[in-house]
């Protein structure tokens, strides 16, 4: 481990923070304190120039007008002022020995020259004192670990999943929907325009650190390209990159985002490509592919079979497949004579994709025979299972995947979070529903199985072929599993 | 209206049904029986031979050893029995009078040429009888106004949505997650093998039935393909289809489906684009157009405005309106200054994409001027807003419509869906939250107010498109409002 990671480590594990730009009468300022609170980090303090009264205490939290007034050595601070006076409080931490600084402030290097100026003055005030400065124009950590936060009421607990992102609200979201999938986070960065350390700094850091497995990535662009490529290169981690600016009019909104130059697009897809890094367009699809890569389970080849309980979804999904260049598998005669004990003969389909008919619905036992038969089978590699909603039938397949290890993606036609409240009692009566508070359990518990959860075929299709693609083209095949 | 029209809608409008399949034991027939019973369809008998005594029920319903012994005549007859036992239905049927028969039962022409045989087999004898025949292989009618049902527990409330489906399961599925965005049904029908009633019979019934302002589709294969553009050519209904068998691999898991032949993907596509057909590929992308073709709004140019709370959605959104051929929109002077008023300063951006920044999460203000200003600006033709989730101001949108009447498609980065139930009682107080039961509700009411919500920035930029491509490229433009 070298200098850099040591100092992005040592930010992490911050012991106290101060916090500028909290108020009496509330705004972002107090949000975010509230997120350090409600992540319990251990040391607050909140400075106000303004408050000069002493033992001021807001959300609980102590007041002081300056940085010296507190008495004791801060690690850490936020910075969300107008950023007038943003300049000055550099100036403050740099006299009083903090470490680092997060500028969740905006209004710098994306709004034009002046800003570009008033950032390069920062720089300067921090290297001369030895500090480091994430953003401006950023959400700064969320760590789980070790208390720090975005918005408040994110996840207390840690995960395998780290995040870097340009953009501060990405990151808030991702955060917020991952709750709903029992995805949890080592670290989550958000770093804005990155005028100290940028996105090639996390990128290394989350590569080194041994609490993260995966890396998820938000990029409008990269300032040190040369040192991208060399670290996609190098790195054994998934990674996923949700890289926008794809269009003219995307580039054009990227720049006054965070005044990010976005390149040729074809260019950036040639070097995802070459070092097997996995893009994604969309929220949906991040969380799609951060699923299939918390366990993805080592494959050699890409004999898919699909089971669907209904007959149209296994048409489609046969499509979805051979356009994410997945093979239909060919079952054994072996297996497809076992299928014939327990499929129907009629209303069905004992071939790929088999097809177990709506029997599936009320017969328990045909779902569990047809995932084993089929899963057990040499000719498949890979299982992709359409199911109209999550039933408490998943626990069949985590003890299949204990025999098997191989990849397996679900497809839920109705989104697995929502819960029996929104269905009438009838429906109620006739499905089995899961109770939406424990989905989130039960999708991490899929998902450390090797097992991911999807919105649709396509999502599914592209999730299987990315962990093919990943074992197999890009020579990373021997690492991620001992 | 001719004889065919009548022909079907006396199917939808049967006074008595009678069902073979329905046992002491349970099983598909009684499920199938369960549905007509909780839609309140008025007269329903069972036909069970081995059911001898008399005065037997079961689910309530009375059970008869054959069709003369009800004393009274039986319009339509639902037969979910062993395929070798449907000849002698379908004889019995007609000596008795009935009108139509669903033939739930599967295991006909999709399992080779003897059942190809079979089929023509019953064709013959429906012919002798002037009787019409839907199926074999499918679920028949839903139609919430008459009675007419699928699987239970479905919304008893009638709706603007036509459905046509090859696939049963298709059918049952979409009307389960139509609940759930309020999305409602004059008619769906799932035909199966069709081998007398078929799609283009339905497609033609749809689009005279005055009950059915879309149609939805879900299609294998067309057995007429000349009468089906001549259909599609004439309608004027947005007419919205999934065909699936696009690759090799779904064209052959079609044909053991329903027997289909799926045809030449390119040739779906001219046919699709000519006649102004909107083409999906997977259930969640029907429901987003189903959505926006539930009023949509007429329009002459599609320049867009993009708002987004957060600026890293604004970014993409600019990419997926850009791919899906979308301008976006140069605001007015007039508006930019107004802008001014309302967002703040920094962190945010006045431009299209539009970034009302972190602010709007605790300032309603701000979004609804935001709304006005951009929705009343004249160089905008229509609007995509990405939500982080679904909130009570919902409203001021629906107020702004009656104004502007402009195509608005809605992102919610979180399912809609979600209930507070899957969320901490920290998010809970953190966020206004829409009770899950009121959800449908309130898409409903979105949907007939030409607003449309959808999970992704594509499906939403894919729907405005749809809507500029219906009024202004396929000749349908000056229909469907007046």
């Amino acid at each position: 481990m070298n200098d850099l990671f040591s100092e992005i480590d040592d930010i992490f594990h911050s012991n106290s923070l101060a916090i500028y730009g909290v108020s009496r009468k509330g705004g972002l300022g107090n949000i975010l304190l509230q997120g350090f609170i409600d992540q319990k980090f251990p040391k607050i303090f909140i400075i106000n120039p303004k408050i000069t009264e002493s033992n001021v205490k807001i959300l609980g939290i102590p007041v002081f007008s300056d940085l010296k007034s507190i008495g004791e050595p801060v690690d850490l601070v936020i910075c969300s002022v107008h950023p007038k006076y943003v300049k000055d409080i550099i100036i403050e931490c740099g006299e009083n020995g903090v470490k680092a600084v997060i500028i969740f402030s905006a209004g710098f290097g994306e709004k034009g020259e002046e800003g570009k100026k008033a950032e390069e003055e920062l720089i300067e005030i921090a290297r001369k004192y030895r500090m480091r400065l994430v953003g401006p124009n950023c959400m700064g950590f969320y760590c789980p670990e070790t208390g720090l936060s975005f918005f408040p009421a994110l996840s207390t607990e840690s995960g395998p999943l780290g995040f870097i992102s340009q953009s501060g609200s990405i990151a808030n979201i991702l955060a917020f929907c991952s709750m709903l999938k029992g995805i949890n986070f080592s670290k989550s960065i958000s770093y804005g325009n990155g005028i100290d350390l940028g996105f090639n700094d996390f990128l290394e850091y989350l590569s080194d650190d041994p609490k993260t497995n995966l890396i998820g990535c938000y990029i409008e662009g990269v300032k040190d390209g040369r040192r991208f490529i060399e670290l996609v290169k190098k790195i054994k981690k998934p990674i996923i990159i949700w890289k926008v600016g794809v269009t003219p009019a995307g580039e054009k909104a990227a720049h006054s985002h965070t005044g990010s130059l976005c390149g040729n697009d074809k260019l950036w897809n040639n070097i995802f490509n070459q070092y097997g890094v996995i893009r994604v367009y969309n929220l949906e699809e991040m969380i799609s592919m951060i699923q299939a890569f918390i366990n993805p389970m080592p494959v050699r080849a890409c004999r898919i079979a699909i089971i669907s309980g209904p007959g149209g979804p296994a048409v489609s999904s046969a499509d979805a497949c051979e356009m994410n260049n997945l093979k239909l598998a060919d079952l054994t005669k072996e297996s497809k004579m076992k299928l014939k004990e327990y499929i129907p003969e009629f209303g069905s389909s004992m071939s790929n994709p088999i097809d177990i008919s709506l029997q599936a619905t009320f017969d328990p036992i045909l779902e569990k025979k047809t995932y084993e038969i089929v899963g057990k089978d040499p000719n498949v590699d890979m299982m992709l299972i359409y199911l109209t909603m999550l039933t408490p039938r998943y626990k069949d397949l985590i003890n299949l995947q204990e025999e098997i290890s191989k990849p397996i993606a679900l497809v839920s036609a109705i989104d697995v979070n929502v819960s029996s409240d929104s269905f009438s009692n009838t429906v109620k009566r006739s499905f089995i529903q899961l109770r939406a508070k424990k989905v989130p359990g039960i999708i991490k518990n899929l998902n450390q199985s090797g097992i991911s959860v999807h919105p649709n075929e396509y999502l599914a299709a592209k999730a299987l072929y990315n962990i093919y693609q990943f074992y197999n083209k890009c020579g990373k095949s021997t690492l991620l599993k001992q």
